[in-house]
């Protein structure tokens, strides 16, 4: 069974793909899937001995090209779809041992070209409304393969997350003619408070509102809807300011912290008049609320999507400075 | 740090409470702060020898009705506001070792007063737009506390779920004059394939749309807006079909299954019109996708809202079912 399902009384998808039930679970080092192919071995999904970074479509998608029609017959009251669309797995390094953060900084600037080609690639595709390359690191959110990688997902609907954020930025830019994001950076930098990294053009902060403890979003400073829309300069101090946090966080509590990490953009869905107030963006949100505790989504979070958070945002954005600072001096 | 502070990127609050980060975690059975005060021992949260359900103010609350102002000040781009309200802890039982399954039927119905009563009394003050009763279970959700119980928070604004159930059920009345709820329930008790549980007034059914892989609703049959609105005789059931629930779930893999409960219902922000399109509901989502693993919000759910599930909900559904024919033949 793979197909979308509506959801009426919210008015959301939700993709089934029974398939990824037998996904692999947390192979053993020496099968690892998205380890180079030695020589004489048995052949993994990366069929060279060795490479910088690799792309390929993830064997077990929650949406595919080929999405067969829907099993169950669609009601008035129950819309159901194909699960069109991409899912790819980016292999960071073929060093099984590596984190995003221990990359080099020319290979982040490799990986920020390779988004932007795979957004700009999936984007294009008529059935995708949505490109979002994303990383989940850590097997306290779920990670089941431990080799360097993210993933992007190419939605056929814009996700209710980015879609909430599309429709704010609406109602924002209608009554003040500006981005919502634009007047957030402009915000942080003065306040200064939460910054975490700054250089000439893109900027890392703890949000005012951050709903994980520890969560940190990274932009470039001026307007740009989209990682294609991101200049070849700007590439480079975009790539610097993203291994900056990661490295940041693992500073933070002296071990490799666990992330999800999610891009926020434009949709592709072919209507232009997203750019004027969508602005690219990088989510970080740590699960943990301090070394030895996770922030679980209990029932204010899950039930009610109501966060509760017991870290003050500024004074997290002090821990990672200090933490930096230290490390650096 | 006690505040709420509003997302303009999203149009969400967010809470602050900082002083939570010392709350109790995970106590040794001797130290548990919900069971009974023994004769000549330190006193616990309850200074009983014994009870059958106590509720009191959480000594942890992040809602409080002499919630401090702000110490931050708001700016026309973040609003700010006390975080005014109520927590209150529902402890179910005297017995540490029980968990809400375990409960007898009496007891359960008991409960169902309680949800009742204190829905009454914290909706009807002015600070409080919203109350939710809700369970976290098991360490895999992240309790800390072991002793069964559960919780009700009374917050000052109406939670983003509950606020987009309320919204999609408010653009559906519009359009067809009816509450999207029931013609969900109408539709499941003829289709038959995703029910659980049914008696004279309640079904408990898995969502055609189930985000969770084992994720079952429970509701009244007939239109009626919230706790308050459950005539005695439908307590009776109400509580039945909340027992059956989690003790299928006890026999779904054999152990006591983790899960959040929330209950959705109509706001208390006195606004009248909310109650033809809310339908007081349970939602119960299980973590797990299987016996030994379970659904992480990963990337795609956190960082997207776009969930994916890989077990089909008649097939959830069908093994519940089966499950209970099994133990109870």
């Amino acid at each position: 069974m793979t197909e979308r399902r509506y959801d009426p009384t919210r008015n959301e998808w939700v993709t089934f793909a029974t398939h990824r039930q037998d996904r692999t679970y947390k192979p053993k080092a020496d099968f690892c899937p998205l380890c180079p192919t030695k020589s004489g071995a048995r052949k993994t999904e990366i069929d060279r001995e060795n490479f910088e970074i690799v792309t390929f479509d993830n064997r077990f998608p929650a949406f595919s090209p080929e999405a067969p029609e829907p099993g169950v017959q669609m009601t008035e009251l129950y819309p159901v779809a194909p699960a069109n669309g991409r899912c790819e797995v980016v292999v960071y390094s073929d060093d099984h041992h590596l984190t995003f953060s221990d990359l080099t900084s020319a290979r982040v600037r490799l990986l920020v070209d390779v988004w932007v080609d795979r957004w700009k690639i999936l984007g294009s595709e008529d059935s995708i409304a949505y490109v979002m390359p994303f990383e989940n690191k850590g097997e306290e959110v779920g990670t089941t393969l431990s080799h360097p990688h993210g993933q992007i997902y190419g939605y056929p609907y814009i996700p209710p997350v980015p879609l909430r954020e599309l429709t704010a930025a609406q109602s924002y830019y209608a009554e003040h003619r500006r981005c919502v994001e634009c007047d957030v950076i402009q915000g942080e930098l003065k306040a200064g408070s939460r910054i975490v990294f700054e250089n000439d053009s893109v900027v890392a902060w703890v949000p005012f509102w951050a709903r994980y403890p520890y969560e940190v979003h990274v932009a470039p400073k001026v307007h740009l809807p989209n990682l294609a829309s991101l200049s070849v300069p700007l590439r480079r101090n975009f790539a610097d300011a993203l291994l900056h946090v990661a490295k940041n966080y693992d500073l933070l509590f002296g071990f490799s912290l666990p992330y999800i990490m999610g891009f926020h953009q434009s949709p592709t869905d072919g209507d232009a008049r997203w750019n004027d107030f969508s602005h690219l963006h990088v989510e970080f949100t740590p699960p943990n609320r301090s070394a030895d505790k996770l922030k679980y989504l209990a029932g204010s979070e899950s039930a009610g999507g109501a966060f509760i958070s017991d870290v003050a945002p500024e004074s997290a954005a002090a821990l990672l400075r200090e933490r930096w600072e230290l490390a650096n001096d």
